[in-house]
């Protein structure tokens, strides 16, 4: 059978260069997250088909990558096939979508071996059949801490302040956090008269208010059916909060994050006001508590804003929210939130939980555009050898090889072609700045 | 539908403790084997069906973990399973087996982009659904180096340098290298008077010599049916190099590589002697110089030694083959070899390839059996606070921290439990060496 040299539809190949500055960001997530008193765990990429399927992964779960069963399962599963056409019989596992869910479970089974609370630190690939698109993969890694075990804003604070250290560390600055709260998205949507059978959807028509605007927001909310003075409730308040809806494009010469944390705790405070008994008091006061304080103890150089707009996909989500946005980069380049309720599906018992996940891939696409300079590589050289060295000679070029590796110097030792220009000029592309020749019959 | 809190069959959970251990091998890896010339590449964990179907894999091949085809292409397969029921059609890729034969694909890929000689470094998940047993996983990390290009033997003497000292740094010593030649037992096989259809299964016999000594080894080869002249003529050159084929158990006080390649050398004399035009004398000259390179620029604590009874289990092997044996663990903890015939399968040109893969999950399990400490890892300390902070006392706690944190300590910061002494105790178990706390009414 012929082989075939491309990769499966919608994965790739990862060259040296782009390799270069995801073994450094690895290395860096791992030394700052750790900081922080995170520690590393990993789950299996295979995951049994009946959690991928158990509506905690929302859209995801339509692009599982499902596992044909073996041996005898599959010959039973295969006769059944006959008289129930069903093609979920031929599968028990699938790969894992997400590292949430995972996570979830792992908690789950090692919860009696594990510190509480839990500090999580994830990195692994994970995969969806999703249509292909430029610069969108079937794998890609992912990259999340989470704690679990603690009810209180430390969480929050922690993760927020992690991820934005780290984003630090690899020179992005200028980018926000956003930040809203579930509770507050519920309130909102309560206090303007809606049901609780519609959220969902009238946060996902709210979720588009950055790209359509308020107005278009209301249209698409009356398209749905909803009453006037509903919509028009709901909408007044947007519009205090957040003028016409489009997105923030201030002039980046004009970025002041103390503004944008003042801004965000009188809007806070609007909203309190507005809602009265619809909403906590303490979700309201924690919220200006994580903003100040990220605002405050941050080491990087970026903004935390409320945005009442923000929903994030997954209803999962219990408490606060979080999502990254760079403006070199249209999206979000990562986010989280609380989930408070997930880990008690598989334990029985409740436990808080929050998250944050960075957009590993998008980071490195970032890094890899803006030309990054992987730093402190050391210095690369290459021995070329003449062929067919003796070995007495050999020898002490391996011994010298040897003592420069171990002062941290990388050594290649190559053999010398015969267009040895052309060798030196390739191997200053990749980084090789220092060349010594060695000669059959020359002594060294 | 209930979750499911075990992981699936076969895989598993890694907890912190081992993931400590795993995060710094894998950083020293990458270290040392940069150190070298290597750089990292990666390939997707999904392949092609037919790749990991074209003969490349062995035993392995019957181990494939298969994913389901989706959408139109899986609706069309299952209807044509009423008239044809091979399970075949309904997949279209796996997960990899091992990591050579998708370096291989990577290769005919991209090679106009790789430098040649192309000098690879690949860690990385592999599946394989073989019987679970106690140790052995079906995930497991692959840690591979290949040289890609380079047909002389610098390339295996760097991958055997390259692999011993990181197994040095990684406080292995005392280790040996078993070392032959697929064209060295060709060789013998022939002299002896073997026909060549036979090799595979005198190899596989002659595979078992540790095991069942060269009596055993003669019983097998007779009662597979060769003729007592040639199994007496083969097994009368290894009992003059191997004794009685029982495994070498000198006493580890008496460790000596010197006298292992010097006993070396002389026995692929007495091969080279014996064999005559029966073997290339570049073949065991070629051996000679790996051995005594390796003996004298190595940088570890081990031996090299020829070990005629080496055979490698996997078929593409074309010249050196070597593994690594512990005293420590019963079997082999690395191994490969030169496997010049594979790339042009993809390519349709011939390229000379050597690689090395290390027994990660072996290795890590020792470390983890040895107790073995992380080096290094700085001091670790907790910050206890009491719940309810205000907010401005907070933002002290969060700012000290980090200070601390930018000058390497690992700051933890966790609200204080009723318990406190049961919560340090934990957290000692964890590594947190200093605590300091943190009380909302006294000044700090």
């Amino acid at each position: 059978m012929a082989m075939k040299k491309k990769p499966v539809t919608g994965m790739k190949d990862i060259l040296p260069r782009e390799m270069e500055i995801r073994d450094y960001a690895i290395g860096l997530i791992k030394d700052t997250y750790r900081s922080f008193g995170f520690t590393s765990v990993e789950t299996p990429a295979v995951e049994h088909i009946e959690n991928l399927s158990s509506n905690q992964g929302g859209e995801n779960e339509k692009l599982i990558f499902k596992i044909l069963k073996r041996g005898d399962k599959l010959t039973s599963a295969v006769s059944k096939m006959a008289t129930e056409p069903d093609t979920g019989i031929l599968t028990d596992s699938g790969l894992r979508y997400d590292l949430t869910l995972p996570l979830s479970r792992y908690y789950a089974n090692n919860a009696n071996d594990l510190p509480s609370p839990f500090k999580a630190l994830q990195m692994g690939s994970v995969w969806r059949a999703d249509r292909p698109q430029r610069g969108r993969y079937r794998q890609f890694m992912q990259c999340d801490i989470d704690i679990l075990g603690e009810p209180g804003i430390i969480a929050e604070i922690e993760l927020i302040l992690a991820t934005t250290t780290l984003l630090g560390k690899l020179d992005f600055s200028r980018f926000t956090i956003r930040i809203n709260d579930r509770r507050i998205l519920k309130a909102m949507a309560a206090y303007s008269g809606f049901d609780e059978a519609d959220y969902d959807t009238v946060f996902i028509i709210l979720d588009k208010m950055d790209k359509i605007g308020l107005d278009g927001v209301r249209e698409e909310l009356l398209k749905e059916g909803y009453a006037t003075d509903k919509v028009d409730k709901y909408l007044g308040m947007y519009s205090k909060l957040v003028g016409d809806g489009s997105s923030d494009n201030s002039n980046s010469e004009e970025y002041d994050s103390a503004a944008k944390a003042e801004s965000s705790i009188a809007n806070i405070r609007l909203i309190k006001d507005t809602l009265g008994d619809y909403l906590d008091d303490e979700v309201s006061e924690n919220l200006e508590t994580i903003i100040t304080s990220v605002e405050n103890a941050k080491s990087a150089d970026f903004g935390v804003q409320f945005d009442p707009t923000l929903v994030r996909g997954m209803s999962y989500y219990t408490g606060p929210i979080f999502e990254i946005s760079m403006d070199e980069y249209g999206g979000s380049v990562g986010g989280g939130g609380r989930y408070d309720e997930m880990i008690g599906k598989f334990t029985g018992q409740q436990t808080p939980a929050v998250g944050f996940s960075i957009g590993f891939e998008r980071i490195v696409m970032l890094l890899l555009e803006s030309d990054f300079q992987v730093p402190g590589a050391g210095t690369k050289k290459a021995y070329l050898i003449e062929k067919k060295m003796p070995a007495d000679k050999l020898r002490k070029i391996l011994e010298k090889a040897k003592e420069e590796r171990e002062n941290g110097t990388t050594v290649n030792v190559s053999i010398m072609k015969k267009n040895k220009k052309f060798q030196k000029e390739k191997m200053q592309e990749e980084g090789y700045t220092e060349f010594e020749e060695f000669f059959c019959d020359r002594e060294f």
